[in-house]
């Protein structure tokens, strides 16, 4: 059975330097590569897919709303024509940078507050779903397990990869639980991994209140904000690897 | 005898607008569309693309340094690996979004002070064409005549389009004259006109001393920042057809 | 009886103009001066300034979010510290360059998205005025009539010049008709006008509906987007001194 | 005897982190704080300038071209007026939230290209200096010794503070070496004691071809751009103190 590892890359800009991604690069299987709108500049941006490519590490857009101060983690609105052009321009920017380094963008992530608006509200994951179609119809979507940025993929006829958080907690709606709430963020490696496993054995997800629900997943997504984010990537890596999963790119993985 | 004119466009942001696109999009026959560093923004590219693909003219980006508050006409020191990271970044992302609307970019122009810096500065030219070559080696690189530039695009291996410019007198050397010399714009849409003819008659520039230099160019650049320059573009093109000649996109010129 | 004109000035950025500050600057009696976040940046400022102050108009900052792509009219998460100390830091922009020019800022207007969101929300209203009367307690603030960010500044005792606009329609409860609604708008001049007057004969706003609402105002907002919104404002000015009224400063009002 | 230490503060940005800020506000006695042009942000400053006044430390302005992507490492080219303004724009700015917190801006030191021009292009000084006298005359510019910068303040009237750099060798003509030079940045803490002791005992400079240079001078520079960095700057400072200097702030130093 195979399985994918993905985390956010290519976060810094300038002088400013974000993430271990060189650390990262070795456990995980596909990058989503910020684009500049969040955070990347062209030269982080070459560089990170540099490293990807050289660590066999699949590459993806992680677009965002146009906005470097917040981090792409403030809503914000945009006509969908607009939202859609501001989509389309950050993943032929990077998809250019790959094309210039022998490779391609394979797949799309959303970042950060658009991503949080895409899986929640139908016509912004349609703005969405309908961009990377313009753009590409083979680029794999990548989106959270129930979403309406799932469905909208689906819908529109891309290729969708489900993922699920290694670090999170789920509601019984099968969403995540707000950072606000006590025990939504794992902070254990080795409830991680845990976490991953019961989710990878039960084929489904356990939400806080111990609710199953069954859902198909191809992905997790791990972080690597410190030192600790990249150890605990590593567990569940080799945590599923010792169940005899085959940890594979996005690219390899069935849809 | 076939000839292309072509013009920078999409140079609004957000609310501003500038320049007369609509207008100019009916004369010329390939467009420079900036890609978001010195002006323009994804709805704003996307719109120009529609348009021009409306009006059957061809698609290029316009790359920059970064410097949208300065409109990329300040030089700017970038190393060379941020220099092409950053073209190529431009290019990819104009090319997207040419893609999303069922076209793409077929020529390359870079925009104001790096346009300038490739002119003279062989090293400056040589990431430049690099960056073309990377990302699409078919791409056409359109280079003012008898510069580093259009050097810099044949030594690597690039389809190199030469332009001339319609309303800037030259050196002997073949160089633009400094807009602080007296007589180096021509105002006068006849002017204009008689200056484009007289390169096009003599298969060469005269230059403002007199001098003929015989050079071979494939576009006229034209210009679109007031009634007045949309005009004088008319006039060149009305002009060059009255003299037989076939004015079209640069796609269709042979190189 | 006194009465003030304001406007939004000095919104250009770069090269890209905006507006018809030098006309309007002969009507008006106090400029709402934008502060870099929206729109504007230093020489642009700096300009609007010189200028101003030649006409003998008074000077106010125009503080909004940090979006000049969206002209600071898309709503933003700020935490309250941080809209303190970004509204704080654009006044003490301007008024560091009026300082150098020998004038001061003596009133502040919040831009675009702000003033709304200021307009509806105690909360934001009050960080507004809070950021205000830290910076200097002898400031102006420049608001709608019965809209909370009036409350808000009452309260942290600012002295508050409440503002009607001579081409926009009131609902019942005194806010602004939604510019969706047929009617949220005046476009002629004449009927501007008349608007005006009512107001100022009556005391107080009538509605859309008809509905009279007593109100005390000191200031009435005029634009100048165009020519047609400067002959706009040229004619509510000239109206108001026909009535013998007397436009002055905010200054010159006793609040 | 009274000596002066000082450092760059403040420039983080949204959720990039740079520096070592907190710590070695308890080593210096006067900060330089990015104003938002090339690094920092109106809450980084806000909460910088609160820490700062809190370990007594007291408030300069840092400012830079307009170049948050190169941290204000590239020179840019701006006409006199705009660089003006730019300098009064964000001197306001940072005193402006100086003063909302209790104090304010005593002195200016630019960041950078600005400040690298500034010391070696007499026009530049020039016109930095005619910004800070036109914002305040008694603000405080801190330069180095023998530089353009430190001339042209004193041609225009200012207070000048004069520097030296703890970790830099000097060229016989009182220059700091070019970083390309093998021994211009001194990298052990011992070296960089050993160097300002050198300086402080001989009033004056001697270069790193032994050549000596009396120079008067106010202030150390140090630097936190890491924890060795810190752990020379307290190291530098318990020396001056073991020798008999007062450390204390650039407002309590006779100029």
């Amino acid at each position: 059975m195979k399985i994918n590892l993905n985390a956010d890359m290519g976060e810094s800009f300038g002088i400013y330097k974000i993430g271990n991604d060189d650390m990262l690069l070795d456990v995980i299987k596909s990058a989503n590569i910020a684009c500049g709108f969040h955070a990347g500049d062209p030269l982080v941006i070459a560089n990170t897919i540099e490293t990807a490519l050289a660590k066999g590490v699949s590459l993806g857009a992680h677009p965002s709303y146009p906005d470097l101060h917040g981090f792409g983690r403030r809503s914000m609105s945009l006509s969908p024509k607009e939202l859609k052009a501001s989509i389309i321009y950050q993943v032929g920017a990077l998809d250019g940078l790959a094309s210039s380094l022998g490779s391609n963008a394979s797949h799309v992530k959303p970042h950060g507050a658009l991503n949080n608006d895409a899986c929640e509200n139908a016509e912004i994951a349609k703005v969405v779903a309908e961009a990377i179609y313009a753009y590409d119809r083979d680029i794999i979507l990548l989106a959270p397990v129930l979403s309406e940025l799932a469905k909208a993929g689906l819908d529109a006829g891309l290729n969708v990869a489900m993922e699920v958080f290694a670090d999170r907690a789920y509601t019984d709606e099968g969403n995540l639980v707000s950072r606000s709430v006590p025990g939504a963020v794992l902070h254990d490696s080795d409830e991680c991994l845990e976490h991953v496993l019961r989710m990878v054995e039960k084929r489904g997800l356990t939400s806080i209140n111990g609710k199953y629900l069954p859902v198909k997943f191809h992905s997790i997504c791990v972080h690597g904000d410190n030192a600790h984010a990249v150890d605990t990537a590593l567990k569940v890596r080799q945590g599923l690897e010792a169940h005899g999963l085959n940890v594979v790119k996005l690219t390899d993985i069935d849809l």
